[in-house]
């Protein structure tokens, strides 16, 4: 038996990556970029600081694994467009537009960070441009030149808002606006 | 005669806090904020250090100023909505669209420096919306509950292309896919 398997068989190190990922999500999720420390994920997780670090050996790479262990965010694609535009709206609203530190910190992050970048586009970003460009096609009956910027409107308006000019944005409100223009787009189309 | 009156009688001091701000938005723009050192305005301003930090008593003063006297953009509004939709697009875009590490910098700054926040808000963000949101309004023959999401897409879209994703957007382009989607915002409302 070695040092890395449990009496139940079941090998300790996932226990430990699961519970670890777990803390940095919360501790992620209460301070953002800036306020995530090691230190901090070790105790909450009752890890070992050694371990973590062993494992990723710096904090942007424990913010990327993090991130694409938990996105926080599901797109579901149904044969709904409209609602699946609406759910995605409120899950990315509900993630960013409230919390203009956590954007700015994020921005940021993304720039110094490939590693984080990297993540963020992969588990976040290239999901979601992919479900609202599906949803917002299916609604207006085809694809348009000016579909690319509604799709990135979703994300940059929660960015600008909430990054930019910290509003506190409303999800359900938020996502009522983008159903309703997309609806006046597909009416253009449908007539 | 004072120190502060040159020999043919216009006050130095005018001339000075001219010559300041405008090498201020020379550094401020090759920069960005993160970059922006009292002491390089200084020098190129061919000014004391003394003398700046005596009317902006810390950077955020003198990068709010500098916001102030040089916005940068400046929007039109003439009988083509069209026209004044392109053309703000295009300004936007080319001021912050290529910027990624220039837009991270200020997100940061505006959050931190309420000074600097109301700077950008008063000189810039402000006008931009106003006029947009008149652009689109004549354009599309109305007020609707939508256009406040155009609106706010403009600078939206290209601080998510430009400060998440790291994009090098162009203006050009950015700006046909602006006025395509209100123009076919518009046929929706006119057919």
């Amino acid at each position: 038996m070695t040092p890395d398997t449990s009496a139940r068989g079941r090998p300790r190190s996932a226990d430990r990556t699961e519970a670890i990922l777990l803390a940095a999500n919360e501790i992620l999720h209460e301070g953002g970029y800036d306020n995530f420390h090691m230190q901090d994920v070790a105790d909450r997780a009752g890890a070992g600081l050694a371990t973590i670090y062993r494992r990723w050996p710096a904090k942007p790479d424990l913010v990327a694994a993090t991130i694409c262990r938990h996105p926080n965010m599901e797109f579901v694609q149904t044969d709904d467009p409209t609602a699946d535009l609406r759910q995605g709206a409120i899950a990315l609203a509900t993630e960013i537009g409230s919390k203009g530190e956590y954007i700015a910190g994020f921005i940021t992050a993304v720039r110094e960070h490939p590693v984080v970048a990297e993540a963020v586009r992969s588990a976040i970003i290239g999901q979601s441009r992919m479900m609202f460009r599906d949803s917002i096609e299916r609604m207006v009956g085809g694809d348009f030149l000016w579909i690319g910027h509604v799709v990135d409107s979703i994300p940059g308006v929660l960015m600008f808002r909430s990054g930019m000019l910290g509003e506190e944005v409303d999800a359900e409100a938020f996502a009522d606006d983008v159903v309703l223009l997309v609806k006046a787009l597909a009416a253009s189309h449908n007539t």
